[in-house]
C-alpha cells in the first residue's frame, strides 16, 4: 500500500515547495493529491486561465519522485461564477439559496454550473491529461457532503423529467404513488412540489413516495454530474484511473455508491473514525463498490495508532492510501484548531512523521519495483482466485431502503447507524476476517452467510438470487421487516413468494405484524442445502452477536 | 353505542367495496364515516365533478344495512385550487406558505377558499342532504390541526377587521392593551403586525394583549368556517345532524370547543390515547360542549384492550363510536407503519375484528330496534332527570386562559398538559363517576364539587355565579392565580370581589403574591353553606389527590 | 451609594406621579430614570411632539427631592417611522426583517434611523439639557440586547465601507483571509457576504476572518452610534455625566465595553443575578471600563437578600444604584408575572420597600451633604491614592478572543461563561478584596496577579507589557492557548517572543499542541522578580483554586 498525501501547492509561496517536497519524499510519501477546491487559483476570472503555479508544482514533484493525482476543483465555485449566473448557487430545503463563502455552494442541476465545470475540466484535461507526473484523477470533493439536495428552480425542472422519465403518464405516477390519499392527485408532471418542508404547526411531511423519488433524484444527479466529468476526462488521461472520494455515511449516505462508482475505475472513500471496525467497514463498503482493492483518499494525519490503522487497512483491500494533510491551515473554515498534522503550524515533524516513515521504510523492496500500483481488477485481497472474493461472510447495503427508513413518517429509522453500528459491528466481532458488503443481487457469490438487514424495499431480482442462494447452501440472515414495500415505497398488499419459499410461511401477513413474541431468533429454517435466519429488525448488538454466532455454527 | 367505521371507498377498486361491506357487516358495523379528503376524486378539476364512485358506493353500503356519514372533504384542496388561487395556502409563522403536498393548506380567512369549499359543500349537499343512507355530516377534518395559524395577507386584513370590531377604536386599543410600554402606540389598525416571530437575537415576543387576541382570532375563524358550511347543510339535510370531528388538546386546544359545537347538534372527537383516564377525560370534555350524549369520530382500531374501552366510553356518554380504520393505507403520509387496524395490510381479520364483532353482538336487542339513536338532548347518561347531569364533579376548562398561558412572554404554563394530566387525572383517580366538564357559567349546576384550575382571565359572570354556588352549598376549589388578569391580557390593579366573598381576603394584593409557604391547600374557607379551597398553580398530582379527599370529605 | 429608581411616568395618569413620589421620598429613594422607550409619547407622529408630560414629571420630581436621570428613547422607534422608512428595521441572520412590535428594532446602520435618533436626542438636549433637575444622561437602553446583528442591506454597504478601510485592497484582504482556501477570494469589496446562515445540510460556517471582522464591525457600529448622540448631548448638558446601561455577558459580550465607555463620563450596568460572585464580576468589569465608581443601571427590585446586595455593589465601587422598577408592568412583554416589585401591582409596599428605606436612612449624614455623587475620576474605592487601584488581583478579559471563541468553526468555546463562571469565580473564591477587570495592556498596575484566559489573539503591545510586568515581580496566570492567532483571526506559525521571554519556552510549537500531559498547572517558571504560570485552556473551577492557591503562596 502506497502512502500519499493531501498537498495544496497555492497555499504557500512557491519557495516552500522544495522544502515540503523534501520532508514529503524523505517520509516516503510518493503521492500528492492536489488542486481541489483551487478553481479561483487556476481561473481567477471567467475564461482567464493562470496555470504557472500547477506546471511548476506538478514538475517539481516529480523531481522529488512525487507522483500527483490532479482533483477537479468544482466543489469551489469562484465568486465571478456565482455572482455572474447566481443560478449556479442551490436552494436550500429552507427557501433561501446557499450562500457564497465555504464550499460545495453549486446545483448539480444547474445548466450553467454544469458548463463551467465542464469547461474548467476540459481545460485542466487538455493540459495535464497526458502529463507524465499526473498519475491518477480525483473528481471534484465529496459529493453531496455539505449540499445534498437542491430546492431551487433547476432542479424542480429535472426533478419533473425524471419522474416523467419513470412514470411516463401523470397518471401512471398517480396510481403508484396513491396520491387518491389526502386529494394529492397531479394534473401534470410540472405541479409536483420539492419536498421542502410542508410549514404546518404540527409535524408534517410530504407523501413518502415523493420523499423517495426526490432522494434517488438526488442521488442521480450527482452520479450523472460525476459521469460528466469522467468523460471529459477519458478522452485525454488514457488509461490512468479515475476516481472520486466519496464520504461516511454518518455524514450522509444520500449518493449510491455503487451507481457513483460503476463507471469510475477505482473506489475512493474519505474515512475520519476513531474506531477500528467503522474503519474496517468503510474499507470493506469501498472495495465492495468494484469489488476490488480501493483507495482511501483522505485519513486524519494526526489519528492516534496510526501504525495499527494503516495496517488495518492495507489488509482490507487499500492500494494507495492518502493521508489528510500535510500541515495545518491557517485560516478558513478548516482552520487548524491546535493540532497538528504530519507537521505542526509552525513547520515541525509531528509524531505522525515518524510512524508514516517506518511504514514506507517497510515497504521498501516493493516500493522500487513500481512507483504506482495499477488499480485495475485484481479480485479482493487475499483471494487465491483472483476472481473471487475470499470474505466468508457479506454483508447487503440497500440504499433505497436506507432513504425510505430515514425519510419515514411513521417510521423512522436511522439505516446507516443501525447498519453500521450494530450489524456490521457485530459482524466484525464475531469473525476475524474480511466481509463482502455488497451493493447487488449479482454480486452474491461464495459467502458462507449473507446478512440483509433492514432490507425493506421489494426487489425481485435479489428474490430470485436469495433462493437460489439457500438452496445452494448459502445461510441467510434477514430482518423481519424484510420486503414489506414495492419501489414506490408503497407497502405490498402480499406476502412475496421468498417466504413460503425459504421459510415455509403460510401465515397471509408480514413477519413483523405476525410474531409478537420478542427473541434474538424470530425464525430459523433449513432450505434446500442452507437455511435463514430472521431477527427483529432492532435487535441489539448482543443479540446480533447471538446470531451471528448461532449462525457460524450451524 | 353503535360501532362505525372510517372508509375509504375511493381507495380501492368498486368491486372490491361489496367485500369490504360484507367484512364490516359480519362484525355488525353498522355506520361509515367516508369522503373525508376526497376532494379531488369529487371535482378532478374545476368544476367537473364525478360522483358516480359515491352515489354507488352509498347505495350498495345500504344494501348491507350500512349507513353513511358524510363528511365535507374541505381538509384537503385539490392541487388545481391551489395551482390557480395561490391566496388560498394559509403562510406559516415564518413567513412562508404552507407547501401543497398533505392536508391542511387552507387559509380560514381567504374569500377564494370560502367560496370553493362552499360550493363543493352545497353540491354534495344538494346531491345527498336527502339520501336515505346518508343519516349523519360531518364537517371537514380536524380543524386547525396541522395548521392553526395563518400569517398571510388574508388573516391580516380579517384580524385588522376583528380588531376594529372588538375595540371600535385604535385609542381604545391603545389604551386596553397599554401599547404606551416600549412605544408600541399604533396610529390605525392596519398597522398592527400578526404575531409571526419578531426575529431578534435574544427571545423576544409580541405584546401579549395581540397574541391572546390572535389567539381568539384564529379559532373564531374556524369556527366561523364551520358555521358557514353548517348553514350551507342545513338547507338540505332537514334534522340530519352535523358534527365535525375535534382533536385532543394534547395537539393544540386552539379552538374554542363551546364555540365550535354551540351550532352544531352533536359533539365529536377524535381519541388516541393509551390512558384511561385521558381517554375518560376526552368523553367528559365532548360531552360537555353540548351537555349531552356525544360521538366519537376516530379511536383507533387497533388499540390494545378495546373491549374495555369501549365499555369506559359508553359509560360516559359516546351514544356513536368510530373505528378509524378499516385497513392501514398502504401509501401516503399515514402508511401502514407496519400495524393492522380491523383488517391486515393483507385484508386479512387482524386481532381487533373479533374484539368488535363480540361488543356488537352484545348489543343486539338495542340494535334491532332502531339502527341509528338520534343524538337530540337527552341529558347525561346516567341521570333520572333528562336535562340534569349525574355528575358529582365538575372542571372548568378555560380555552382563553389557557391561550394567555401558552402564550405568555414570562410566565409560561403548558395548560392543557396540566388540567389534563394533573387535575382532571387526579379528579378521575379520587373519584368513581362522570366528571362534568364546563365551558361557560351557566353550566353550573347541580355538581357538588367544581373544580377551576389556572383561570387567571376575570370573567364577571362566572365570578357572579361561582359566589351563588358556593353559597347555596357548593364546594368550589381554585387555584392561586384565579382572575389576575382582565380579558385584554392585562393585570388587574384590584383583588376582585370573589375574594373579599368567598375567601374573607383582606389583603390589598393577589394570593399568588402575597402567600409564600407552600402547603396542599394555601386556604380553605367556608362560605353560606359551601366552601372554597384555594391550591397553589402548580399542585402536584399528589397534591391535587390529597386536596380532592379532603374537598369530598368536608 | 445612593439610591435610585426606574420610573415611566408616560404609564399612569398625572395625578399618580405625587403618591408615586411620594412613596419614593419616604422610602429614600433620590433619583429616578426616566423616558427610555418613551419615543411614541414624545413624538407621537413625525415631527410632532408633546413634552408636558415629561415638562411636569420632571418637575415635580424636583418637589420631591428626586433627581431626574434622562434616558433618550432611541430604543424603541415608533410606527410611524418604521412604517414610513422600512429601512430603519434591521435584518435578521435568517433573511427576514425584525418586525415592529417589541424593542431594538432598528439598525444601527440605517441612516433614516440615525437621522432620526439624532434628532429626537438633540430636540431632547435642547430643552431639558441645562434643566436643573435633569442630573445625568442615559443613552438608549441596553445597547445590542435583542438585536445584536443586522444582515439587511444598510449593515452590508457599512460593513463593506469598513472593511475597505481596514484592509485598504482587497489584494490586501485575501492575503491577510487566506481567502485562497476553498477558491474564496473576493474581486471587490462589494463582493463579500454578511456571515449569515450558509443553508448547508451539514453544519458549515462562514470563513473565520470574516465572522470575527463583522463581530468588530457590529460592536462598532453600536460603539458609533452611541458616540453620535453623546456628541450631540455634549453641546447641551455641560458637565452633566453621560452614561449607558450595558447588559451581563450572558446576554451576549458582542459590545466592546471598553470602546462603548470610552467616550462616556461613567461606566453604567445592568445586573440580574442571584449569584453573589456573578454580581461582583460585574461590578469590577464596569469599574475596569473606566477604572473609576460606577452606577447600576438596572437591578431586580425584588431580589432576594437586598440588603447583602447593596453592600456588596456599594463595596465594589458603585456609586449610583438604581432598582428596576417601582412597580410591575401590568401589560406588555415585561408585564408582572405575578411578582411584586418596590410595590405590588395593587400598589402597596413589597417586601424591599422596608429594606430600601432602611439602607438610605444609614446613608443619612452623607445624603444630606450631596444630592448627588459626582462620578469623576476618583480611583478605585479602597485606594489611598485616587490614581490607583487597591485591587491585588487583576483579570483580563478580551472582547476579540471572546468573539474568536464563540464564532469558531472547529474550536467553539464560550469564553464569556468559561471566564466569569470559571476563571473569576475561581479568584473572587480565593481571594477576599476587589479584582480588576482590564481590557488593555495600559491597565496593567501594580497588581499582586494578573490573570489572562482564553486570549487567544496575539497583541504586540500587551507582550511588551507582560513581559515587563513579570519582570517587575508580578505574577501572570495565561491559559495555554495564549497568543495563538493574529489580529485576522489566523493561527500563527511562529512562536511569540514572549514563550520564551517568560517560559524559557524552547520548542518551535505552542503549548497548547505540544503538552499532552494534563495537570492544573502546565508550567510554572520564574523570570525576573516575577513568575509565570500556564493553565489548561479548560482547567475547571477546583484547578483554577488550585492555582490561585499556589500563586497567591509564591
Amino acid at each position: 500500500m502506497n502512502v500519499g498525501i493531501a498537498y495544496y501547492p497555492e497555499h504557500c509561496e512557491p519557495r516552500r515547495w522544495a522544502v515540503d517536497y523534501r520532508l514529503l519524499a524523505d517520509a516516503g510519501i510518493t503521492m500528492i493529491r492536489i488542486a481541489e477546491f483551487a478553481w479561483s487559483a487556476m481561473e481567477p476570472s471567467e475564461g482567464q486561465y493562470d496555470w504557472k503555479w500547477l506546471d511548476d508544482s506538478i514538475a517539481l514533484a516529480a523531481e522529488y519522485g512525487i507522483g500527483v493525482v490532479l482533483c477537479t476543483p468544482t466543489a469551489c465555485p469562484p465568486i465571478w461564477l456565482t455572482e455572474q449566473y447566481p443560478e449556479v448557487l442551490p436552494v436550500h430545503k429552507n427557501g433561501q439559496a446557499v450562500t457564497f463563502g465555504a464550499r460545495q455552494h453549486r446545483s448539480y442541476h444547474s445548466p450553467k454550473y454544469l458548463e463551467h465545470s465542464c469547461r474548467i475540466v476540459e481545460k485542466m484535461a487538455e493540459r495535464y491529461g497526458a502529463h507524465p507526473n499526473v498519475l491518477a484523477w480525483q473528481l471534484d470533493n465529496e459529493y453531496g457532503g455539505e449540499v445534498k439536495y437542491d430546492f431551487g428552480p433547476c432542479a424542480k425542472q429535472a426533478f419533473h423529467r425524471y419522474l416523467e422519465d419513470r412514470h411516463g403518464t401523470i397518471e401512471a405516477l398517480n396510481a403508484s404513488w396513491g396520491t387518491i390519499f389526502w386529494s394529492q392527485r397531479y394534473d401534470r408532471f410540472d405541479q409536483i412540489p420539492l419536498p421542502a418542508p410542508i410549514q404546518s404547526d404540527l409535524m408534517m411531511w410530504h407523501h413518502p413516495s415523493l420523499e423517495l423519488e426526490f432522494a434517488r433524484f438526488s442521488s442521480n444527479g450527482i452520479v450523472e454530474f460525476a459521469r460528466a466529468q469522467t468523460r471529459i476526462l477519458r478522452k485525454y488521461t488514457g488509461d490512468r484511473p479515475i476516481t472520486t472520494n466519496a464520504f461516511m455515511f454518518s455524514w450522509g449516505d444520500n449518493v449510491n455508491w455503487a451507481e457513483l462508482f460503476a463507471e469510475l475505475d477505482v473506489a475512493g472513500v474519505d474515512i475520519y473514525s476513531g474506531d477500528e471496525y467503522e474503519i474496517a467497514f468503510y474499507c470493506d463498503a469501498a472495495r465492495g463498490a468494484l469489488a476490488r482493492p480501493f483507495w482511501i483518499m483522505e485519513f486524519g494525519a494526526s489519528s492516534p495508532e496510526l501504525d495499527r490503522k494503516l495496517e488495518l487497512v492495507s489488509q482490507r483491500g487499500c492500494s494507495q492510501f492518502f493521508l489528510f494533510k500535510m500541515k495545518p491551515f491557517p485560516w478558513g473554515q478548516e482552520q487548524a484548531q491546535g493540532r497538528g498534522e504530519l507537521l505542526t503550524i509552525t513547520g515541525e515533524p509531528a509524531r505522525n512523521y515518524g510512524v508514516v516513515q517506518q511504514y514506507t521504510r517497510q515497504l521498501d523492496t516493493k516500493k522500487q519495483e513500481a512507483k504506482y500500483q495499477d488499480p485495475q481488477p485484481t479480485g479482493a485481497p487475499g483471494s487465491a482466485d483472483p476472481g473471487r472474493s475470499a470474505a466468508k461472510l457479506a454483508l447487503y447495503y440497500h440504499f433505497d431502503s436506507s432513504w425510505c427508513y430515514q425519510l419515514s413518517v411513521g417510521d423512522r429509522l436511522h439505516y446507516p447507524d443501525y447498519v453500521v453500528k450494530t450489524v456490521y459491528r457485530s459482524m466484525y466481532e464475531a469473525h476475524d476476517g474480511l466481509i463482502d458488503v455488497l451493493y447487488s443481487a449479482d454480486q452474491l457469490g461464495e459467502h458462507e452467510v449473507v446478512v440483509i438487514p433492514l432490507h425493506t424495499i421489494y426487489d425481485a431480482a435479489l428474490e430470485e438470487r436469495l433462493i437460489a442462494y439457500v438452496h445452494a447452501g448459502g445461510k441467510l440472515v434477514v430482518t423481519a421487516d424484510l420486503f414489506r414495500k414495492n419501489q414506490h415505497n408503497v407497502y405490498l398488499a402480499e406476502v412475496p413468494r421468498l417466504f413460503r419459499e425459504l421459510l415455509a410461511w403460510q401465515p397471509n401477513n408480514f413477519i413483523l405484524d405476525a410474531i409478537d413474541t420478542r427473541q434474538s431468533i424470530l425464525i430459523a429454517h433449513e432450505y434446500g442445502a442452507g437455511g435463514t435466519w430472521v431477527v427483529p429488525r432492532d435487535a441489539s448488538n448482543e443479540e446480533w452477536l447471538e446470531t451471528m454466532a448461532v449462525v457460524l455454527k450451524a
